[in-house]
This record gives C-alpha cells, sequence and structure tokens, in this order.
C-alpha cells in the first residue's frame, strides 16, 4: 500500500501551510524553501524514507538532514505529520523562546532533527561524515545472512550549500570513497538572498559533481513521478553518491511571490498568506490547519515502516549475537576511564617526547581498546602522529578507521560532526593548531550540538619555528577557550596528554581540543602531584615550604621552562609556585575554594604561555606580570626563537625576579 | 633576443641547487616543490612574466603568486637571479630570525613577493581578486588609443589549492566573470604528505574547471616547449580564465627522491644534496652556486623587459592626463580624513537607526567620494547595507564596484586581500559577524600582511533574535580582538559608525572589522563627548558631577542600554559614568594617562557586553560585575533575549544596584 499522488500533494500542501502559518505568526522565518521543497520532501518522506517515530535512536534508520536548515518549517512540518511529538502547539511556538521548533534546526532541541543545520555547507558534509559511518559500521556487523546496516543517508541541500567550498571538499571525498548510500536532493531554484544565483553562479553543477564521480540526474522538482523515479534509480546506485538536481520554483504555490527572492527570508505577509492558502485549494481563513487525510496517509506509511522495524529486530536478535552482541554493546556504551587508563602508556621521566608524539602512541593504544574511535588528518598525519598503522585506512571505494581526509580542514570537521551525530563513533581529527581557524565553523557546531568529538591540533605555539607566522597559532589559544562548551586542553608533558585524552573520552557533553606539542618536552612529576590532576583543570606541580613569593600560572610546553625558572629563582632565595595550567574551562567548573586554593590570594602571579595574554586576566589579574606572545610570530628555529621571546628557564626567571623585587618595593 | 632552452635548463638548474642548498642549510624546508616547478618557473619568469625588478610596484606588471607557498626557495631563488635585491647572504639565511628569507613568503618582509602565502588555498583565491582588481582598474583607465593596463595575473598552485575549499568557491567565481587575464599552472605532482594523492584525491580537476568555466589544458610539466606553448595559448584566451594541469614529478632532479613524499616538507640530506647536484651537472662540492651565464640570461631578459616598461611610461604619459590623471592619483593617494567626513551623513538624534543601515548610508556617500572603494557581501548584501545602488555590479563576464561575492565568505575574504595586495584600491566585505568565522583564515593574513581591509559584519549579538544560536555571534567580538593588528571597533550609534568607517579608511597598517547591529539604536550624544572621540578607542559619554559609584564600560547596542541604566540609577542617587568602549585596540594605543582618566581608579566597574566575559578583564579587573553572554544563545525575538539575558536599561541598573550596594556595605 503505497502513497498516492493524491495523498503526496495533501502532505506537500499541509507542510505549505504549516509553514506559511508559522512563519507568519513569528513574523520571522524563511517560506521561500519550504514551500519550494515541500514536493520534494513529501516523496521523499511518503515513499522513500524509513524511519520509525516511536524509536529516533533506531540503529538501521535512514538518516535525514536539512542542510539548507533555513527551511526548517519544512522539517518541522514532516516530524509533525509523522508523529515525532512537535505538536500544533509547537509549530505555533516557531522561533519563540524555549520552543521545540528554534529557527533553525537543533539537534539537541527537537527528537527527529538529526543533526544541527542553518550555517549552509554544514549539513552537506555532515550527511557525508554519516555516510562514512554508515559504511564503517556496515563493515563491521554486516556479513551474516542479511546485512542487519542497509539505510541511506539523505539530504535536501541548496544553492548556498553547493557554493560553499565545505561542499567541493566533502563532495570529493565522497566521490572518492565510493559512498554509494547517499543521495542529495539538490534544490536548485535560483535564487539567493541577492537575487537570481545568475548573479554570481554560473557553473555547472552537474559537470562538477561528475568530476567528484558521483552519479548525478537532472529533474523537475515539482513533478512527483520525476521525484521517485530519480530516488529510484539513486537507491539502485550503490557505488557512487548520487545528487539529484531538481529544478524548483522558490515559493512554488504562493499566489504572488513564485520564483522571487524576496520570499527567501521574511513572512510573505497575511494577505499574501491568504491568498496562497486560497491559491492552494485551502481555506484562506483556516491557519494551522492539517487535513485528517494527510495524518491517515502518514499514519499509513508509519505503520508500513514500523512492520520493517519490527523484521529489522527480528533480524537484528538473529544476526547480531555472542560476540557480535559485545562488539556492538560496546559501540553504544561509554568508555569506562578508570579500566582504560590502565592499558595506556606510562611515559618514562627520563625521555623527552613531543606531546604530539605522546599523543600517537596513546591513540595507538586506544585504537586497540575502542573500536569505534575513528579519524584521521587533513594531510598531516606524519605530523599529528594520528595514522594508526596496523589499522586499515580510507582509499578509493573504500572506508577505514584511519580517514585520509586530505587538505580539507572544514569538511573534516563537519564530518566529523556527521559521524558523531551518527551515534556508536566517537571520531577525530587533526591539523597544525594555527589551521583551526578552517574548521572553526565544524567545531562551534559540535560545541553548540554537544558532540563528542576530539581535536588533536599539534604545532601550539610559536615554537612551530621555521615555518613562520602564517604556520604560528600565537591568537589560537585564546580564539578556542572562546567558543563556550569546548574544552580547551594544552597538556604540559606526556603523562598530562594521556589525561587529556581520558578526559576527551569520558566527556560524552561537549568537543575537546588538545593542543599539543611538536618539539621534546620532559616527562615531569613533583611534589606528589599525579598528571591525574589534569581532571581539575590547573593545579600545583611545584609548591614551596612556606607561602610562594610568586605564583606562575603556564600551560603546555611553558610549565617545563616555568619549572626551570623556579629551580632559577630558588636558588636566590625566590619561591616560586608553578601550576600546570592545561584547562581553563575544567578549572572553572571547580569548587571556589579548590581555584582559591591553586591560585593563592594576595600573592603576585606571573603567566607563562607562549600565546596572547588575553582571557588570563581573569585567573591572574592585571596586575601580574605577563610572559606571553602578543604579536604574531616570525620565521627562525623555535630555540632562537624562544631565546627571543624569553620563552626559557632564564628568560622567565629574569622577568620573574625583576616583577618579585618591584613587588617587594611597593 | 629570446631565452633558449638551453638558458631555461640552466635557470632550471639554479633553482634547483639553491634551493637544496638553502633548505639543507637551514636544515629546514619543502625541497619537493620547489624542484618539481623549477621547470615551469624557469619558462614562465625567463619569457613570459613582465615585470621590472627596479620598479615592484609598476601598476602594470604582471603579478605572480606562489599558492603553494611552502615553495619559498623557488620563489627566493628567482628573485635572486631577476636583481630583485635578494642576495646569496639573503638566502644563505633561509628561514633565520629577521633574515628577508622567512620559511613562506612574506609580502611585507620580501621585496618583489607579492602575497602572504603557505595557508593552502589564500594564494589561489588571492590571485582572483588582483585579476578582479585588474579589471576593474582597465576599465578606469583604459578606452585611450592605447590599453595602459594590459596586464596578467600568474599563479603557480598545488594539489593541496585545489583540494581547499576555498578554491572552489574562488574559481567558480572567476569563471563567473570571465576573468580572462588570469593564468594559473597547476603543479600535479600527484603527492601530498600523507603519500598519493591517489589516497584522498582522485577528482576530474580538468573537469571540474571546465565545469566553472574555465580554459583547461594539460602539459608535461617538465617539458619546455609544452609550457610555452600552453601559456601562448592560455594568452590567447582572453575571456575565460586559464588552468595548465602541468604534470610534473616531485624533487624533480634529485638524485633518488623523485616523485617521493619525503621529498616535500623535510631537508633531503647532505649526501642526497651532492648526489643531486652531481646529477643536475653541477660540482657535488659548491654551495649556493650560480653560474655567470644564469645570471646573464636573466639580465637580458630583465633589459628586454625594461624596454617594454619604458614604453609603457611614455605611453601612460600620453594616455592618463588631465582628469584621468586626476582620477589615477586618487587611487593612490591615502583619503583625506577630515575632509571626507564633511561628505558623509550625520544623523538625527531624533531618528532611531541600526548601526548596519547607517553603515549603508555612509557607504553610499564614501562611493561617491572614492572610487577606489570596492568590495560587497557574501550573498547578505540587503542584511548588511552593502549594496551600493547607482553603481555597477560585477555579472557574469563582468566586473562592477559592487562585488557580488555568492555565498562564498571564505573566497571573499581572499580575493579581497588579493584586491588589496594589488594596490590602489580599498576593499571591503561583508556577511554576519557568525559567519566570520568561514573567512577566518583570510582575516588572519589580511592582519599578518598589514593589508588594508574593511570588514563590515552585521547582526553582530544574540539580537539577531530568532535565527537561534547558529547565527548569533557571541565567541565572535573576542576571537575578533584575539588576532593581532586587526583593529575591532564596534560602535554604540550611527554617528560613531561614520566614525568607524573614517577610522578605517585612514588605517593603512592593517584590516579594521566594524561590527554593526542588526536592531534599530537611538543616536546619542550627551555630556559634550564627541563621536569623534571613537578615535580614542574608548571615552567617557556620561559624565558626572562628582566621582561616580560605579563606571560602566559598554559596546555597541549595549552603550544605549547602559545610558538608560545610569538615568534609572541616578533617580536613586547612584552616579554611574557611562563609558562607550568601541575598539579595546586603538585604546590600548592611547596614553596610559588617557586610559587611567577613562577608567577610573579604585571604582567599582561593570562591563556591558552582549557576548563572552573574555578579555574584558583586563579593564575592568576580576572583581567588576560582567553582565555578559557567555553561553550561546536562543532562538526568540531579540527583545525576549534583551529581557532574559538582562540587556535592558531597567535589567543593567538592576543589576549594577545590587552591585554597587555590595560594593558598599564592604
Amino acid at each position: 500500500m503505497s502513497m498516492t499522488n493524491d495523498d503526496l500533494r495533501l502532505i506537500a500542501t499541509t507542510v505549505r501551510t504549516l509553514s506559511l502559518d508559522a512563519i507568519q505568526r513569528a513574523n520571522s522565518g524563511h517560506p521561500g524553501m519550504a514551500l519550494g521543497c515541500a514536493d520534494i520532501a513529501a516523496v521523499l518522506w511518503g515513499k522513500f524514507l524509513v524511519h520509525n517515530p516511536e524509536d529516533n535512536r533506531w540503529a538501521n534508520r535512514d538518516r535525514f538532514v536539512l542542510s539548507a536548515g533555513h527551511g526548517s518549517m519544512l522539517l518541522y512540518s514532516l516530524l509533525h505529520l509523522f508523529g515525532y511529538g512537535i505538536t500544533l502547539e509547537d509549530i505555533k511556538k516557531f522561533r519563540q523562546l524555549e520552543s521545540r521548533t528554534p529557527g533553525h534546526p537543533e539537534h539537541r532541541v527537537t527528537r527527529g532533527v538529526e543533526t544541527t543545520t542553518g550555517p549552509l555547507g554544514q549539513g552537506f558534509a555532515n550527511g557525508i561524515g554519516m555516510a562514512i559511518a554508515r559504511d564503517l559500521f556496515a563493515r563491521e556487523f554486516n556479513g551474516g545472512s542479511e546485512p542487519v546496516i542497509d539505510h541511506r543517508v539523505y539530504a535536501i541541500v541548496s544553492d548556498g550549500d553547493i557554493m560553499e567550498g565545505i561542499s567541493s571538499e566533502a563532495a570529493s571525498l565522497a566521490g572518492h570513497l565510493g559512498l554509494g548510500h547517499l543521495v542529495y536532493i539538490y534544490d536548485s531554484n535560483g535564487i539567493t538572498i541577492e537575487g537570481s544565483t545568475d548573479l554570481t553562479f554560473s557553473e555547472d553543477v552537474a559537470k562538477k559533481f561528475e568530476a567528484f564521480h558521483w552519479h548525478v540526474q537532472r529533474i523537475d522538482g515539482h513533478d512527483f513521478d520525476e521525484i521517485e523515479r530519480a530516488l529510484e534509480a539513486a537507491e539502485r546506485e550503490t557505488a557512487r553518491p548520487s545528487l539529484i538536481i531538481a529544478r524548483t520554483t522558490i515559493a512554488r504555490g504562493s499566489a504572488s511571490m513564485e520564483g522571487r527572492c524576496e520570499s527567501h527570508g521574511a513572512p510573505l505577509g497575511e494577505k499574501e498568506v491568504f491568498a496562497t492558502k486560497e491559491n492552494l485549494g485551502c481555506c484562506g481563513d483556516d491557519a494551522f490547519c492539517v487535513p485528517d487525510r494527510a495524518y491517515q496517509a502518514c499514519a499509513a506509511r508509519t505503520a508500513e515502516m514500523k512492520d520493517r522495524y519490527d523484521r529489522w529486530q527480528a533480524r537484528f536478535v538473529r544476526e547480531i549475537t555472542g560476540d557480535k552482541k559485545a562488539l556492538w554493546d560496546r559501540y553504544f556504551t561509554a568508555p569506562a576511564i578508570d579500566a582504560l587508563r590502565q592499558k595506556l602508556p606510562v611515559f618514562d621521566p627520563q625521555k623527552p617526547i613531543a606531546t604530539r608524539a605522546a599523543s600517537g602512541k596513546i591513540l595507538e593504544a586506544l585504537f586497540r581498546e575502542m573500536p569505534n574511535l575513528v579519524g584521521g588528518s587533513a594531510d598531516l598525519g606524519p605530523s599529528n602522529n594520528t595514522l594508526v598503522k596496523g589499522y586499515d585506512e580510507t582509499g578509493r571505494g573504500t572506508v577505514g578507521r584511519n580517514i585520509h581526509f586530505g587538505i580539507r580542514e572544514h569538511a573534516m570537521g563537519s564530518i566529523q560532526n556527521g559521524i558523531a551525530y551518527y551515534g556508536g563513533f566517537i571520531p577525530y581529527s587533526a591539523t597544525f593548531f594555527t589551521f583551526m581557524d578552517y574548521m572553526r565553523p565544524a567545531v562551534r557546531i559540535a560545541a553548540i550540538g554537544g558532540l563528542q568529538a576530539v581535536y588533536v591540533f599539534t604545532h601550539d605555539s610559536v615554537f612551530v619555528g621555521e615555518d613562520g607566522p602564517t604556520h604560528q597559532p600565537v591568537e589560537h589559544l585564546a580564539a578556542a577557550r572562546a567558543i563556550p562548551n569546548l574544552d580547551v586542553v594544552r597538556p604540559a608533558d606526556a603523562e598530562e596528554t594521556r589525561e587529556a585524552w581520558l578526559h576527551a573520552l569520558g566527556r560524552t557533553e561537549g568537543p575537546t581540543l588538545l593542543a599539543l606539542s611538536r618539539q621534546n618536552l620532559p616527562v615531569l612529576r613533583s611534589n606528589g602531584s599525579s598528571p591525574r590532576d589534569l581532571a581539575r583543570g590547573a593545579y600545583v606541580l611545584r609548591g614551596t615550604d612556606g607561602d610562594p613569593d610568586v605564583v606562575i600560572l603556564a600551560s603546555g610546553s611553558e610549565v617545563s621552562i616555568s619549572l626551570e625558572a623556579a629551580e632559577i629563582l630558588a636558588t636566590e632565595g625566590i619561591a616560586a609556585r608553578v601550576v600546570s595550567f592545561p584547562s581553563w574551562e575544567i578549572f572553572d567548573r571547580q569548587p571556589a575554594e579548590y581555584r582559591m586554593a591553586v591560585l593563592g590570594h594576595g600573592i603576585p602571579k606571573a603567566v607563562v604561555e607562549a600565546g596572547i595574554r588575553m582571557g588570563w586576566d581573569r585567573y591572574a589579574g592585571v596586575h601580574a606580570l605577563y610572559i606571553t606572545r602578543d604579536d604574531f610570530g616570525e620565521s627562525a628555529p623555535y630555540k632562537v626563537l624562544a631565546e627571543r621571546y624569553g620563552f626559557t628557564g632564564q628568560g622567565v626567571a629574569e622577568r620573574i625576579r625583576g616583577f618579585v623585587k618591584k613587588k617587594t618595593r611597593k
């Protein structure tokens, strides 16, 4: 029993009228896309997408990504019709405070929303991450008599998504990997905010995607039969990702706004909404009206899907047994951090090692323990120490736990988000810290969406050296710390690096960034502190017998330099406490008492960090001594730069000596 | 008299040996690309590129961009050979502190270097900005009997450049605009850091660029004749940009490292360098050896170009006369700020206006006064108020002062840099402040390179409202302020907006960011302060008769809210000074005395800003009251959010009342 075209028309009309009413009531929103894509959405949701509104985390559900997130009312209308618990009351609260229907879809806010979208191009790359996760998952768990994972990933993408560079990056990789269960429908309406896409966008999109090795079709996006045939053909194509270029009319069905850019981002107005509803065969005066027949058609589809769901559950019980079941459960169980620690390397205090290298060794051990840890670098694997030997790698037509992202940082970040959205996996990505800038939009969405993602950002200061200012992060620690819900951790040595990884793996409520050194660092321990104190964000690494004369706050590679300085100062009778301060965010979550005990009260403070001062005043105060680097770096060997900028034991000791004397004179 | 293939071979060999020696001596660098591209570079510089080493700012010189900036030794070798004043001593100091030969090319450091490159994709888009500037410039000044501007823009781009999304954005726009004097040579060596490009990169690059409407050729990048013929064909093509896909072997000419990814980013080692020099027909023991014949060949080419230069100067004198000469001079003269101010709007204190709308009116007036002010938005023109009516716009096959960048923020930023590198123009770009993240790498390079660029970033806080957290900047002010040499200015009203623009236009040593409101704001003036005080970064907008009880520091839309609060508090006997604080960077450059006078000493402080607190501690201290937004925003009408987060006159007054009372009790 399949939906008739009449049913589809009814669903499309309902999507249109609900969207119009909600946007008009909110007096804010984007009607053009919701109207223009309603026909496509009706066919996709009415006849193809397989899901179960009662179990929205079903592992084998088809994923649906609305990359053009501004068309949120399209999605909310569908979620309402298909019984995801979005009520008409919710829809009436579109774009209102604490509603379940925010302006752009938010994965954490609304049941059934798979991705947080809005910033263009993000959803496009998220879907590719989901498809990678899907293929990894299928490879792990299929292979019995029947496949357990055989779903698809669908997305609706817009002109804006296609224009953004991230989508070219992601599409190129998707074509390379041969993600054959990915079906994207491109809502080609020819309209952007500034007017016709002809203003700036005349590329041959079909040819471009063919160059990326995609399967490309072109259709009329308002013809149910064409849409259906194209989706069927896309289903049959399992070796390449599919792009269906659907020519649509923005604001389709509106009384007088069809094809006009003004319909993109603003309500159509009471009059036009009335006229449009009449035009669509509805009563212009009825608001938020859903015909019973629309509910019935969707319920019939849901029942049909429920059968498939039940059959899948039976299949799952047959196929996923014994070791396979245990493995499956490991994907969906948070790692036991203390047990995991036992399996990780302990580092020899006699052997200096760069924290990026330590991270590489830790990652190797983690790969053995956690089958669901996957990721890679944007072509800097050998420098980031993120490629784990002995495990499979992505390649032409194949996925692997080691993902070669290519020189595509932005897509990497959003693909990582897609893998995290998918569920079951913990994804990591890697590049030089300075190139975090290339993927910042993706990091921000991971933080908004509360995704568990790990960033391995190496070469974390001017100590990059010869490569010079373009490759030396100076403001990046500050800029990363600025992002809410992102834990930034800059370990001081190999031992802290292990703990930083464990922190990241234990943190399910958001992403964690590891800032790691290029250069070798001593493995530190003293005064009975433990690297596990990293879990407090900051701790006293070197105490003093009595009250200290100065408290030095330092992170990463500057901690060992500060310890050196403290030893020098000790010989001169200046008692320096050294605080290893790997993470502001973690420290801020500690009780005030603890924080006060670490920082001390009324004791002169010095901050030593090879980055800008910004933000440290909160911990050290305006009158502290700042040994920081507040301008871009220079191209030179890193030891030369360390001398020049004063980041040596002697250099720091000298500055602190003068500072303490001045304070004492006062 | 043209160079023979023997001459070309000699130049290529010299580029190779100089690069090898310099990298080996520095024990750091990227030999693979310098060797692999030496043949292409020899033909391009030996027979095509037209320039004058004695006048490296010649307006009609061909521009050369080394987008693959890691091949810097290639460029330094050429600059040495062609007499740009780079000596062998300079080359021996490759990658050393304060040398003229830093690790990656830096536009401000080395004469003859047109662009700061290294971060991949940047140079690719910079060249497109240069070509846009070239066409704008040609359109303005050609049209007499002979064209005054008839040069080309050349670049060498790498696999990494092509993989980065920014290049797809920029290439799509370049093809759309029909930039026919752009010639890119793609060094397709099939190797990246992680290994063969086959790992991640199998797209059909030729087809992709054809889809972007480029003229595409494929050649053997080591065959002088093929390279020459392809460059000739590219010269003949004047309606489309040209891409020459040159198949090359990385580390070409090396004894045993040809085609190996290990040659990309590390010295080859003494032994291999010796063997390679022998292999190239040189003496293995000779370091930094340049045959006289190589100098002679280059000098002959330079003399030939000098003739062309002299003929151009004569042509210039004939063609550019009278009004045209006056216009030309306006391009190359910094604007007289005070005179300019007289031409700009003054805003009615009775009429609230969003600072983005005020900016739009100011920009209109500026367009009339400054023919060299060009720019546009990434498809948000109507929201950013950046499209100036009555002036020409870019379109298919045509450039205009109003540039429609399309939904391509990253390319926009780097194209803007290219226009700034070109000289004569002051470029601006625009998007929502939250999407600065998409173009952050370009902003950073503008700051490193000291480029005069203006960013018009509107919708500058959670007061974006309904669009929700993905569209609401909260950490962006902090993250922007973190970038060294970027002036961030957040004007409080329309009058300050005018002054902010004037600041940006007067600042030639780096970029300026204007953070502007979506919502209407009152036009403020009181206590004899002047909007021109913006030039001091912060100033007392509302003073008090005696010492204030509290000093409120606020920026942008929170200034008027703070004034409201101050009025409320005044009725209760609490004297509040209100400081409008549009720019930290400008304020930091003021004398300590002034700064102290504005901030006050020992007076309780409150900070009111609809963004994160980070960094404000430096001005207000740890014990200040912070009325900030330290988490992501929410989707709701902005007035609802203002209430919720306490950004109203009443809300601020209430918080300050409690704060002052607590302080007084102490």
